[in-house]
């Protein structure tokens, strides 16, 4: 072992602060005994000896000896301080090299193996990726004003775990806001705030269902409840969406029964469909007959451009059993991870019991702001210009496909939201044209790719989904004449 | 139907804005249809007639009744507009008065609903609740300038999903930080940051086990993560802890090998016992034996006050089967609801990879704020103060409890943390006393109530957990007599 060299391999620093000559000693001798460079059943140099040959003080030798000898890294007798054997570490290595870790712990759990994956993140900044909104449009000066206003108001006390269920004061705003707005039927008390859509799906998936138990998903659906629900352990059916949303048949019903059904009725996610009264009020039906609950996704119903969208599931008929999810993600900003759920009157006490078990809120400060920004009525105003602003995007995506690719493509989606949806009339497959043009630098999500599992040759849902929040009037036209050219390179 | 009292029972504003008449007007028709008060096949006022009658604009009624009929809820024709039938409404409400809505959907999971649940919650103002750090001794004057500097740099395109992982600047720091502090190997891209433990163990049940897989947890354990682990489906297995930590026998791998081992060795919770070197080997070794991970919770091993706490079992050994979990829960503040893990190398790409499905990141702020504060030094220094001033409350805390209770109790546990564990000498059960001094406002939690199920009479675990940081060293002699005269009144 040369001493001398001991030292050099190990940081200086903790935390913007130089360690003392002591503590680094001791961490150089630690990871020489755990890496095998001062070997087990060696003497390590009497402490007076390394002292001088490292030119450092005898005290912090003996300070490190005595701290390894406590942590049982080496004994000291008389006859000085013998280096112990570290079980573990000769079985990992061997693991290791055998390549049996990567073997046998190395693979992740089976039901995220083989989640439903998307090829593209949500933050990719190609022009038509959809779920995320104008950014540049948010008035962040706004915002930040009052992120500022709520952080001068916090009490040390309020930077504990906070409410489990969501600020008091955000579960109001919010309560009274969807009453109104989507015809939600709810007290605040039904209001509990979540980390985003994600988390409430987790929470639902796990709160309302158990492993093995059957979920209905739209199929073509959207992918990030689908892989929250396989990694709870449910069974996910996949139930077909035509023109007037999901359509189970009696035949689902009676084979099939679901414990759960995750809709996405405002908006289908990705078809665009909304889901018709006839067909909400058989789906209720149904549920209380079969005991399952529905889950009501109703993400981005607030950007409709015209006219309002049918309200809610939830407030169709009292009782119904139904579990409403909003967020802020569309509607605020993504990093904002705002969102929440609504669930019936009759399991506000449970929720509340559960999820002070198995959630923390925290993020007081984040929660005051924001019901500020909605009561001073911010909320409101940057929702309408939003929506003027996202229907202006949507105007001239449409022309501009029209325009370019009238003969390729139709839309088939009506105007809500932040994304269209068109069917591909040209004879190509949808995930071909996708790849080719992801490979110019312009990906648009073929439809086929949201089926269940993806569908290469779904001639029903041949066709692509477009977002438009991001690409502003006058740049659609260019774009889309480069999507055409692609296409119709391809024929 | 009084048309005139129609609008007398609709909200009137949304978000700070007064609603428009024909808006008002749609609303309250919309209820007065579902909740039967204008009852199906009925004929609505002409549009004429029911302007006048409410005095308002006949192109505000012709507006609601168009929007009625586009929604499904009226049939217009040249016989005037009526009112259709919506399904379900009378299936829920038929469910709901027999209580079968309450039988069959009410319940919850059955995963959820027998939790192992705690009494108390984790902000529970009772003196002596661990868990909760000295929140007002947290320099929040310098975390607000953080936030607010961190808030100034952020651009509009930063405030999207973000990078899934966590921002590259906080795991940068946290990777630097854990390897001199806790001897962790680790790269940042091996960090990845969690809105909490509480996050952190979800995803690790998730991510490493499939339901029904066993988990190991210390007995007496750790409630939260037990909860976790039963709400991903997992299966408990209660291993015994004594002096030197978790203590499985040659029996327990053979009988019931783990899929995972949840693990807090730096400072057991709640017997504050130290896991040692020879079990810390022993367990890595039979863990890549049997192909099982660790799960190292180390949550409060910054604030030891004796003497820095045994590095972390995840740098023990190179390739040791470890996900290391840290969080600034008790160092920082819990609403900050900021925590990470730690994964092996070879595991980096497949869990960036799930998390980007199952997981969405945002609060690029207080990533940035956090990382600043680490970085400049300034959470090394609040750490340093708050260790010193937590010595002092322990000191105190153990002062009095030797004064007032010396015959009746022993404290056992070392000293780090932010609370300690004393064994009930006194002929009494535990549970009994914590009721009683509960009953006095001064819960105190008894360790058999964290054994897996809870146990009244496990003779082993008589004793109670008591936190320390929010008692202040003036106040503890008065708050241990006061406890005292509780334990002597049931001899």
């Amino acid at each position: 072992m040369d001493y001398g060299l001991l030292m050099s391999n190990v940081e200086r620093t903790l935390g913007g602060r130089k360690l003392t000559q002591q503590d680094l000693l001791y961490e150089s001798l630690r990871r020489a005994i755990l890496d095998g460079a001062i070997r087990h059943g060696s003497r390590l140099l009497a402490s007076r000896a390394l002292a001088e040959q490292l030119g450092i003080a005898r005290n912090s030798v003996l300070y490190a000896y005595e701290r390894l000898t406590e942590e049982g890294f080496i004994d000291a007798s008389r006859h000085g301080s013998i280096v112990k054997r570290v079980s573990g570490a000769d079985a990992a290595a061997a693991a290791s090299a055998s390549g049996r870790l990567q073997a046998v712990d190395g693979g992740l759990s089976v039901r995220v193996t083989d989640l439903p994956r998307e090829r593209t993140s949500p933050d990719d900044p190609t022009p038509f990726r959809p779920g995320v909104p104008a950014l540049d449009e948010f008035p962040l000066a706004q915002w930040r004003a009052s992120m500022e206003r709520a952080w001068r108001t916090i009490e040390p006390e309020e930077l504990g775990y906070g409410n489990n269920s969501g600020h008091p004061a955000l579960r109001r705003s919010i309560a009274e806001y969807v009453r109104v707005s989507r015809g939600v039927r709810c007290s605040a008390e039904q209001v509990f705030i979540t980390a985003g859509t994600q988390a409430s799906l987790d929470l639902c998936a796990c709160m309302f269902a158990d492993a093995g138990d059957s979920v209905w998903v739209e199929d073509p659906g959207y992918h990030g409840a689908k892989a929250a629900f396989q990694a709870a352990g449910l069974k996910l059916v996949p139930i077909p969406v035509d023109a007037a949303g999901i359509a189970p048949t009696p035949d689902h019903w009676k084979r099939t029964p679901p414990r759960l059904l995750y809709l996405t009725p405002s908006h289908q996610y990705p078809l665009g469909s909304v889901l018709s009264l006839e067909r909400r009020g058989s789906i209720i039906e149904n549920a209380v007959a079969h005991g399952a609950w529905i889950i009501e996704d109703d993400y981005d119903s607030e950007l409709r451009h015209n006219g309002p969208p049918l309200p809610s599931i939830q407030g169709l008929v009292e009782h119904a059993p139904v579990i409403y999810l909003g967020t802020f993600s569309k509607t605020m900003f993504p990093a904002l991870r705002m969102a929440f759920m609504i669930v019936p009157a009759h399991l506000v006490a449970q929720v509340d019991d559960t999820l002070s078990e198995i959630a923390r809120q925290g993020r007081v400060a984040e929660q005051i702001a924001l019901a500020d920004f909605i009561d001073s009525g911010k909320y409101a105003r940057h929702l309408r210009r939003m929506r003027r602003l996202y229907q202006q995007r949507r105007t001239a995506l449409v022309d501009a496909i029209e325009r370019h690719m009238g003969d390729l493509m139709t839309v088939s989606s009506d105007g809500g939201g932040m994304h269209l949806t068109v069917r591909l009339d040209a004879p190509l497959r949808d995930q071909d044209v996708s790849a080719a043009t992801g490979a110019q630098g312009l990906h648009i999500a073929a439809l086929s790719a949201f089926c269940q599992p993806p569908a290469r040759d779904a001639a029903h849902y041949n066709g692509f989904m477009l977002g438009y929040a991001r690409v502003k009037p006058q740049d659609a036209d260019a774009l889309v004449a480069r999507l055409a050219s692609v296409v119709r390179g391809m024929l």
